[in-house]
């Protein structure tokens, strides 16, 4: 097992009626609030109410900012940043998911830097304080709500860039899985590859005898695979969607992978993906994954496909090249099964600027450690998956 | 899914040589240390000469508390208080296992408190401020450096309780597996069966839909009884000493259980044999579980006791009250493979002060969810454990 740090910070209210706890733990931090939101869902499924009534219960003041993008805009960071200096706010919640989460991470940590929010980013210059920000959250997806890291997108460079920062850990999260019943079903299905894409990512490196980790990963993949089904049949089953909400969380929480390597091909790939082409991550994510794991698998590493098939498909008797094969399949089907988009083409990607998207991937001369690709190998798998 | 909170603020630090760390951690708290430890191991097997030399590096000053007990006492705390006060102590280190970090937890609690810490421990007085305390492990056992739990002995008036307070989480935990390669078997075979009877409080209750939370914790205890068998055959095996460490943190951390009810009988009821006869804590819990998981299985919990086979042990092809019994045989038998007790007798207790021991264990008319308990039902258990 590799060494590690770990500290969660954040506070977790889970659970129906979570909100009530909103009001107290935004009164530790002062009483002027941004509240940052997307486009509007929140207004039509009670949730904006819902914080409007805690708001005015406990005489907190704010500002709106709404509006953030799928992939959201270092435009919006500095809007954010600018009411933030502007209004003197105190505290900053997020409404909303994991975009909106990360939006407003980065304003928090921009409103301490006076240059471009971009140098903080790409890690041009080390974030050293942030303003205290909160979640509630309202889509099960990127664990945001549980983590340091953001994804911000530059449309004037065509870039998104991933970054972490401990002072960008929210303070609380409040995690109501009714909050997430009004999620369509594709955005559930977003969601769900999204956590299992978080999850592949530590669980799918070289060996480092991690045992504890991985068995704890298969065991949000299997909880996931398992409820994610249910809540597209049954968008109000409590139960389906409180399971997929906390394993959400707790995929990119740290808890899952201490002791283990990043990846990194799925979220490095995808993210050129979206700079070059503008998709929804998700939608690259679940059409990369079944090309990625069937280039990569080889004699070498076919112990860890086969376990994969083993533990969080179930898949049986049968020889470990055999059963890894199958495990990716059934990876494939279950995203089929999620109306995933599965070829590059359903998205509209052609092979004309493949050679920006990989470009945009690869920050060093290779990507990975279960099998070292170059950018030939990402350029075969993009192919593949044409 | 029950509502939940959850906020682990524990800093860990994992892995060969994270000692490291210590002296800066411990400056952001002050420079004169108490030191509490057991009886002298650690001078033994060198961490105190890690710690000496951290303390020396970084002009850390310091008084020593050691000879605490297994089963740490009342008395102790006192004197720990003592030296705090009079010492102007800033900060508290626990070098060793559970009972030097729960002594010292309730030290730092009952620092801020003029009356006695009994009060604190029996929930008479809330506990409203605790001095900081940090912790470098040396035993995988009661995950006492991952929570804000304590137990703590009353020799006076025979009483042993379990008691938790968000004071007394650890700002920082060290956990380096070598610290634990001098570990005797049996000590490393009771941190084991610690650990697992922390995993069924919570897994073997009533039904609740927390998925995740049963699925984490089947991935928890297969690593600890796989890694388990390992370190004891392979004192220094640092895959094994690694997971079990790891494993013994988070079993009690709360990340294992979010959304589920405690149980209770085996702490409830072992607390009571440690009081009336003080044994060694897992010596009861390894005596007990076996003969509790018999008298509480029925035709409405079998499922859960068939998972726990299923998923736990591996055992397949049978039907669930058959499966379920295999599944309670199994732990019975690691656990004389461990070479723990498995009668009453072992430990030399007999049935003359059982019903003192079953007062102990009820605060209350029943104990338990899964199958609703009353003095009479635990009396059974017992006299099938002579």
């Amino acid at each position: 097992m590799k060494n590690f740090n770990m500290h969660i910070p954040t506070k977790v209210y889970f659970g129906e009626g979570a909100i009530k706890d909103l009001s107290i733990e935004i009164k530790k931090y002062g009483n002027r609030v941004l509240m940052v939101y997307g486009h509007g869902s929140i207004k039509r499924n009670g949730v904006y109410d819902d914080v409007m009534a805690v708001f005015e219960l406990g005489d907190i003041t704010y500002v709106e900012l709404s509006g953030v993008d799928v992939n959201p805009r270092l435009e919006t960071v500095n809007e954010g940043v600018r009411i933030c200096l502007s209004e003197k706010i105190d505290f900053i919640l997020a409404v909303g998911g994991g975009s909106v989460i990360d939006c407003s991470k980065t304003i928090a940590a921009a409103v301490y830097y006076a240059g471009d929010p971009w140098d903080l980013v790409s890690y041009k210059t080390k974030i050293q304080k942030a303003m205290p920000l909160g979640v509630v959250l309202t889509l099960s997806a990127t664990g945001s709500e549980l983590n340091g890291n953001a994804v911000i997108s530059n449309t004037q460079t065509k870039e998104k860039r991933g970054f972490s920062s401990e002072w960008m850990w929210p303070k609380f999260s409040i995690l109501d899985p009714t909050y997430t019943y009004t999620v369509s079903p594709h955005q559930t299905a977003c969601g769900i590859v999204d956590t299992l894409t978080h999850l592949y990512e530590f669980y799918f490196s070289a060996k480092e005898d991690a045992e504890l980790s991985d068995a704890m990963s298969e065991a949000v993949m299997a909880t996931v695979i398992k409820y994610g089904k249910i809540a597209i049949a049954e968008p109000n089953n409590y139960e389906a969607r409180s399971n997929l909400m906390w394993a959400s969380a707790v995929a990119l929480s740290g808890m899952t992978n201490r002791g283990k390597t990043f990846e990194g091909f799925n979220h490095a790939v995808e993210h050129g993906l979206s700079a070059i082409y503008d998709i929804t991550h998700a939608d690259g994510l679940a059409i990369l994954a079944p090309y990625w794991m069937e280039y990569v698998l080889d004699e070498k590493n076919v112990t860890r496909f086969a376990r994969f098939a083993r533990k969080v498909w179930g898949i049986v008797d049968e020889d470990d090249m055999g059963v890894a094969k199958k495990g990716i399949e059934r990876t494939r089907r279950y995203y089929e099964y999620l109306e995933m988009p599965s070829r590059l083409s359903h998205v509209k990607i052609d092979d004309a600027r493949l050679d920006a998207v990989i470009d945009h991937a690869f920050l060093g001369d290779t990507l990975g450690h279960l099998k070292i690709l170059r950018k030939q190998d990402v350029r075969r798998i993009l192919e593949a998956a044409l």
